[in-house]
């Protein structure tokens, strides 16, 4: 009899038929034949002692050490290295509610970036449930498998009631990258922009056009990093208390930003004067609105893919400019941030991602230009090698400053 | 700025605290350091046309294609290849309930079993929760991001309505492997050894200990081969009617087994005469019951580590002798069968997998045995390369024959 050992298939079994898939030719379509990912061994499994060790009898030994010290599951699973990345598939991208099953490119694409980024093994979960208790139940139900939980294209506002109510729950990182990522990149990209036209945080102020997850996020997170000024807009103009139309996620925020200077009106209104636009909202600012703002203006556009001021019309008023897109300098991409963070908090065992943590992620990626800094480059490149390292070493840093490191 | 990408980290990052685990020099322990599996892409990610292809914003296209026809699925994305192997740690290994995070090496043992024996990618899900409904619930909700789903160490009675009520809900396989992937494995063995003895299925009488997952399992599948004198013993004997103690599953059990022989008694007055003897129970036959077997006896002893009948005394009362061990020839392994079953299933799209395509399996599994039939090879090993292709063959041209192949 045979005692070979089949070589494992690294890739899936691709048919005939699949070779032929309907859209074969446009390199896209080409590109996810088959999908974007695998699991894979990174153990021996090629004999009977090593599927005694790997398997049973001699994985009885690792499961009883963990059933009797469940500390020991971070020496000996796969667990601690592992983020899920969820969505209900309400907010793909601006697709909007396109459904779970539709979403999983996506997610599959999120969880090769974490590994190529930033050595996270990423599990893409789609759930068919939009209710915000059962995603709540479902995700803390799979939170044993899991070294942390990654949020992703759930639509505002349940969004803010899920990431928190998981946060409370769970002692594992549980980080909605649609908010926190986008913020800690903008952050980093406006805190170089801000010191490239020598503005201080409490003299700068600063228009936020979207008040969806993102929109929220990144008032927070300048909040937190100084700025006193802020007037958030959505279709109908300011967040202000003054509105009677406004949810509670939008009467929180109108309190912690338009409220404090009094500003109410319109997109345009807010923009006069202004030192910042950070658009993440879609939609099209006016050429007029933007020649409303100060001189040296620094526009941050980030609607994916039609930013709100086209780059080229931008550069007339402003300064500083950054987009979402690659085939524009100073793209404002996730991607610098969501990698070295769990990266980080994984190293030394956290147990959230504190505010922080964010803030020291943001002043890492900021720190990278250094001495480079130019109105075209206030943020390093996705493919700068240095950022996953950099964004590591001061999430770990400021997870042990703020107590929540397990080692 | 440095435009080098980044290697991705194929291995997760183990810093100097975990190289000094706390089992260091134990090799079972040496081995599980960091898990055993990882997830890795199967596209480049090296630079940014690559990102534009896999990520945003050429992944839109992809998701939209699907939200318009969710078949497109099966194309473009690693779902209809990818297995959740999913427990609440409740009947793991012969160790009973250790919890989900403990459970968690022995998933992860199943899932690289599943990609190197069968091109499958296996995910790794310990629920944290043993409530019937919401595991049920949990894993419907799951269900958009897997192609199939293996359930694995779930306690009975809650796995058999676990699985029954996830196979009608949901329209991808739903496969509890302690109960098939042990019944088509001892099937395979035990048509060889009736073959050997000359023995009909019909003039066959068999014993099982053990009314759990396996003994229920292996009862059905044998009665739908054609044995017809079947008897399954519990703790208390022979399960059948006339006992007032008996579980819903366990009286559904009697009438399907003993109540057609009208067999009762101790598992030692069972095994009087009887041809074969099954043991998924655990627990030791004593040397007089054994001996009261008929000559040319069949025992499968399976339990693991410690047979039900150790093989050197098997051997003294019975022809054809089995276990689940590899340091015995015979082994029946579950690894012989789940690989190859979910790699038929997957290649032809099935929606279920059907008692025809479990007997198609243990067939095939048993006819790669051939003219090298002997005493102590009933079975192939798990090594055998062809056994993987074999089975996923079989699976897939019975999936086609009874109508749940979709393509």
């Amino acid at each position: 009899m045979p005692e070979t050992a089949p070589e494992p298939e690294l890739a899936p079994v691709v048919d005939a038929e699949e070779a032929a898939h309907p859209r074969a030719g446009e390199p896209v379509f080409d590109l996810h034949v088959g999908g974007k990912m695998q699991t894979l061994a990174t153990v021996p499994l090629t004999g009977a002692d090593d599927l005694s060790l790997a398997y049973t009898p001699g994985v009885a030994q690792v499961c009883e050490a963990i059933a009797a010290d469940p500390s020991l599951s971070r020496h000996y699973t796969w667990v601690p290295n592992t983020v899920a990345v969820v969505t209900d598939g309400t907010a793909v991208l601006g697709l909007g509610d396109i459904g779970p099953a539709a979403a999983m490119p996506v997610m599959e694409g999120k969880c090769v970036l974490f590994k190529q980024f930033g050595g996270v093994d990423g599990v893409p979960i789609c759930l068919d449930t939009t209710d915000t208790e059962e995603i709540i139940e479902t995700v803390a139900r799979l939170a044993p498998s899991f070294g942390g939980i990654n949020l992703e294209d759930i639509s505002a506002p349940r969004c803010f009631e899920i990431e928190e109510r998981l946060k409370e729950r769970l002692d594992i990182p549980v980080f909605h990258d649609d908010q926190h990522g986008t913020a800690v990149v903008a952050l980093a990209a406006l805190e170089n922009a801000l010191r490239l036209t020598g503005r201080s945080y409490a003299e700068t102020r600063v228009v936020i056009s979207g008040a969806g997850a993102a929109g929220v996020a990144i008032a927070k997170i300048l909040l937190e990093a100084g700025i006193e000024d802020i007037a958030v807009t959505d279709r109908k103009g300011v967040v202000h208390s003054g509105r009677s139309d406004l949810t509670p996620v939008k009467r929180a925020l109108a309190e912690l930003t338009a409220d404090r200077t009094g500003r109410s009106g319109s997109l345009a209104e807010a923009l006069d004067g202004a030192d910042v636009y950070l658009g993440v909202s879609g939609g099209t600012v006016p050429e007029e609105d933007v020649a409303r703002m100060a001189p040296e203006a620094i526009i941050f556009a980030m609607a994916n893919p039609t930013p709100e001021v086209h780059p080229d019309l931008a550069h007339r008023y402003a300064r500083v400019v950054a987009t979402g897109r690659s085939d524009f300098p100073n793209q404002i991409n996730n991607v610098l941030a969501f990698p070295g963070i769990f990266r980080g908090a994984f190293d030394v065992g956290a147990t959230a991602i504190t505010e922080g943590m964010k803030l020291a992620a943001a002043r890492a990626l900021a720190d990278l230009v250094g001495d480079d800094l130019s109105e075209a480059y206030v943020i390093p490149s996705p493919f700068d090698a240095r950022v996953g390292p950099a964004v590591a070493t001061a999430v770990a840093e400021a997870a042990r400053a703020e107590g929540v490191a397990r080692r």
